[in-house]
């Protein structure tokens, strides 16, 4: 079909500027093209990526061609085919690519060195295409957790956001957020400003800073760390794409952690994504008679998540740092502490009278006196032992 | 060995007034004398007691003919020995006993009808007897939950150690706990307000209230539920008594939840006692900024425990309340939240435009336009659809 380049040459010159030759720009146009044709996540599209390629599928898509494959009904294509030739304008995508290239924003595409390999876990529901503003998005051999949660933030979840993003960011780890207020600007920020990396995904076209208030902190995130989006330059943000782009939140992280969350916030579907994909979930708790942190203590009930505290709890659900040093003892149950318990610090008790009140025998009362007595516990003078003055 | 009464009319008359005949009325008071000779679970006691019975195994134990069991070595016989004789005088078990009629405290043993017969999850480290001040301890066929935590409470965890006491006793669930200040105190007091049941679980003998200023409280708790310990009437509490109480009160109750704990809080005994007998272990989540809960936050991360925001939480850790009606889910994600995104408020859209601009196809998008009206979030006039004003 006329307009959609289909040949190396013709998909380069729309592609100008951007270095692939041969099949990859052809297979780089492809992929634009159908970020254009589909919303996020369209399954159907991904199948038939996956089987053909993109560059084959969109010909057949648009000479009507397409072969039935194991998996997609006739029904599930044309009904697929329906929506898609709506927005089957080679302009709009061209458009894309042009306006793009403006703002200075990257197409990334399966192949290309800067592709996150997170992301294709997500098998047929990846991403046809990244369009990224900033560095790479998140290095596959970097560690990267995503910090998100409520809008409706309270100072607490804030402050602990902020707390998580700077210690993690700080030790090299990639925070990934959506970029919203509340949390999310909150991990970023701090993120920021402890001179780390942070990556924001945003439900629209990575040109239209969402929230408007956000343009700001979107605009110092895209320079000093990404802004990535799967949805062409201009979209529009809507609720979809808001859920959609919280799978990519969750992909593209080894770990997820939710600070705040309604009960029924947007949160809990991130970490639904992070729990299916089999990464590490985390949420934050907080008081039971907080609203905000509902949500989180759903997480911890119904998706098993695990309860974050501190940073260090994050490195540890990344299998990072053994706690060295950390005693997990649950209080000193041992004999000792029964001799100690029967040891008056008023009056001196010989060693008979002080197994008997703590139901030891002599000898073993004894050889334990001893020691409490070397550690400074007790003391002992003619008359017996006592509790050493300052213990 | 004199003064130890072995047969049943000598054993019935130092427990007079308690209705026991022959050999329960032998076995009764050498359970009393084995909790006035040992400290609370002793493990070899319990051996031999469970292995030869309690009467049996004193008499053996006074003679010095203790016979070999499998899994004692003669050690550990000998040293527990050495240090039972200590306290091996008959005026001790009199006294105990009398002293417990005085102050009308019963002394139960196993194959009593109010014997908790879930004490004997604890095999040989059950205790060899109750005493007990009030009702019946805690029935088998009664739901029974524990309610315990910091003493250095803060006023978020008075206030729902309080929400959850009350509303799990107006239920008909026994709250037990420790009468402790803070959590503890908390629990008891608003479960009697309830007009529920409550049982104190006391660390020293149970005419001895501890501490000393909640003596009112465990006058209230003896008069409308139960007053609780192991050791005999007397006995002062130690921090080796407290640390065995909490086998009780684990062992006592379907489920434990812990309110507030310090990071190294002696509630964190109780959870462990609690886990490693398989009963439901939960721990109420609080700031991560509150040291008062870091003890919760472990019990969440290191033992399992389950997330508990509300007596309905505590009911499901019970088995009891499938929480009818609730509604789990995580957010609309479905094509009508598609369509309804792509059509505005102010202006009017056909369909077609709708289906372009949420990537449905337009056959797909007449008909969710429909429902959608059908509920009221649309409206359609002669040029398109908007969304209904009030929506």
């Amino acid at each position: 079909m006329s307009g959609f380049p289909t040949d190396p040459r013709a998909a380069g010159a729309v592609l100008r500027g951007v270095r692939r030759e041969d099949e990859r720009a052809v297979d780089a146009y492809a992929r634009a093209a159908w970020s254009v044709l589909t919303e996020p996540g369209d399954g159907v599209a991904g199948r038939l990526i996956s089987a053909l390629g993109a560059a084959v599928a969109l010909t057949h898509l648009l000479d009507d061609t397409v072969p039935a494959l194991a998996d997609l009904t006739r029904d599930d294509l044309v009904a697929a085919r329906a929506r898609w030739m709506l927005r089957a304008e080679p302009s709009h995508v061209h458009t894309a690519i042009e306006r793009a290239r403006r703002v200075h924003v990257r197409l990334v595409v399966p192949g290309d060195e800067e592709w996150p390999a997170r992301l294709d876990d997500l098998g047929d529901h990846a991403p046809h295409a990244l369009w990224v503003r900033g560095r790479p998005a998140a290095s596959d051999d970097v560690p990267t957790v995503a910090i998100v949660g409520a809008r409706a933030a309270t100072g607490y979840g804030e402050h602990v956001a902020a707390e998580l993003a700077a210690d993690l960011a700080g030790s090299g780890v990639t925070v990934v957020s959506g970029a919203a207020y509340g949390i999310d600007g909150a991990a970023h920020r701090a993120a920021l400003a402890a001179g780390g990396r942070t990556v924001a995904l945003l439900a629209g076209g990575v040109d239209r800073p969402y929230p408007a208030g956000h343009t700001d902190l979107i605009e110092r995130i895209a320079r000093a760390g990404a802004v990535v989006g799967e949805t062409p330059c201009g979209t529009a943000p809507s609720k979809w794409r808001f859920l959609a782009r919280n799978r990519l939140i969750a992909a593209l992280s080894d770990a997820t952690v939710i600070v705040e969350a309604g009960a029924r916030s947007g949160s809990l579907n991130t970490a639904a994504h992070a729990a299916s994909l089999g990464r590490a979930l985390g949420a934050v708790p907080g008081p039971v008679t907080s609203a905000a942190s509902a949500g989180c203590h759903r997480i911890l009930r119904e998706f098993a998540g695990m309860c974050v505290t501190s940073a260090d709890d994050v490195r540890e659900m990344l299998g990072w740092v053994p706690q060295p040093g950390e005693v997990r003892g649950t209080g000193r149950t041992d004999d000792l502490t029964r001799v100690l318990d029967a040891v008056s610090g008023r009056v001196a008790r010989d060693a008979a009278d002080i197994a008997r009140r703590c139901g030891l025998s002599v000898p073993e009362t004894q050889s334990l006196l001893g020691l409490a007595a070397l550690s400074g516990d007790v003391v002992s003078d003619g008359d017996g032992w006592r509790r050493a003055p300052a213990s």
